[in-house]
């Protein structure tokens, strides 16, 4: 005959191993980057910026979450050419003369070419039915893409607030929001 | 005396849990990155390709899989000088002729110095042992790293498929197609 | 009455089975990537290289390891200005001449306009309270940012590690190394 004595002792000892297992797992699974693409813009070339879009909406249409976050020459680039910024010193006044305001203002990174080059891109664009930045940057707040913007470039440039675009998901932020975003991310790209 | 009563009900709950457990873990296995490395070859410059080059055959050295995915700039590089494409319009004409014809027409992305620096680079890297652009692409194929072709830039620039370079691992695919690969990877870049 | 024959082997399958469990998420465990960040630093341009250094120290600040892979126009900026590399080739004496020697010497990449713009953004960065290049440098050494140093590129700039500056986790090694580490990276950047 066989001794059953032992065997709810046994029993018990195996379910404590598969509630161990199962909080492993849990915290295995905690663990996991989202399906989230988030990349840096730091570029101001329109060329890198429409790539940065393109892959954005991109990955938000092959049900991806997408975060971008500008920094430095990618910046300038969000402001609205329409809004007027307050008072602003010497320094912030240089600064955003001389950067572009908008996407209608930026420059491939080579063979600009005095615009000329940029300007055939556009043109070439509109034939060959690619999107234009502007049209991205709709696509991409309907979509739902998140625009974070780096405060510290924001600061260094003398941008402020009131002069960026509207849109709907976007929020000022530090470098450490960014890389809390990228370490939950599958995929990080610096563009 | 033990009470055995419950033990085969406790069993099939035991049982059941670990097939739950069973399954989770290969939902969460097949959601794991593969061993690859995925790369957007966005630059058109020398020395970033070059770059391009050695991470991905390192790669493949080290029993990983490679992906570099050529976009915009990066798409002339892919180029035959060797072949002739059919017609083609104006503007497609004018990128053609504007653009390097393949790896040997690169040029660095710095100290360039109308040719001079490149050329100094280049003798450099034969000194030193360092494969040039075209070894490179050769030992890429033979160490069977995939490359793909960004069919929007190949549009923009009025290149076509003829003009090429015979290479054994090559598609012509979208942004969808790279976010996939990039997705299941462990490492991603943007060059 | 219960039939309880089969329950010791019931029990051992079971036990088997979490046994295999065990296994296969110890597996998964290992495959897991650190809470690392790995960079590729190619450029030699102050703002990319600022930008590196911002998010290596923020990594860290956040608990994460993080790992910069210094390459190509990334590697002269690792120079101590007041070191003297011993006898070098015509070739290394030319690339040690043109290239910056060390942070204080590296350009915007954009809007430097023979140096200006590089000056007011390092007086910018003062007034604003940014780090300058060479504190940067400081508070990685001291918060422990692993510096990889690219062999090839020294091989082929002619570079001398007498020349580098002192830095603590400073290793000289090979592309596999990053690659290494990057497999191993919830973050992976090339700047």
């Amino acid at each position: 005959m066989i001794n059953t004595d032992n065997l709810p002792n046994d029993l018990k000892s195996l379910e404590s191993q598969i509630v161990e297992l199962r909080l492993k797992m849990e915290d295995m699974e905690k663990k996991n980057p989202s399906n989230k693409l988030s990349m840096v813009v730091f570029s101001g070339d329109m060329d890198k910026i429409l790539a940065a879009f393109v892959i954005a909406t991109g990955a938000v249409a092959m049900g991806m979450e997408a975060v971008m976050f500008f920094t430095f020459w990618g910046t300038p680039v969000l402001r609205d050419k329409n809004k007027k910024p307050g008072q602003k010193d010497i320094m912030s006044k240089m600064f955003g003369a001389m950067l572009p305001k908008g996407t209608c203002e930026v420059k491939l990174s080579r063979m600009n070419m005095a615009g000329m080059g940029t300007a055939m891109m556009k043109s070439l664009m509109k034939k060959k039915n690619v999107a234009s930045l502007e049209q991205m940057l709709e696509m991409a707040e309907e979509l739902g893409v998140n625009i974070y913007v780096c405060e510290m470039s924001m600061d260094l440039m003398g941008f402020k607030r009131e002069e960026m675009i509207n849109y709907q998901n976007m929020t000022f932020c530090g470098v450490a929001k960014f890389l809390e975003e990228a370490k939950d991310s599958r995929i990080q790209l610096f563009i």
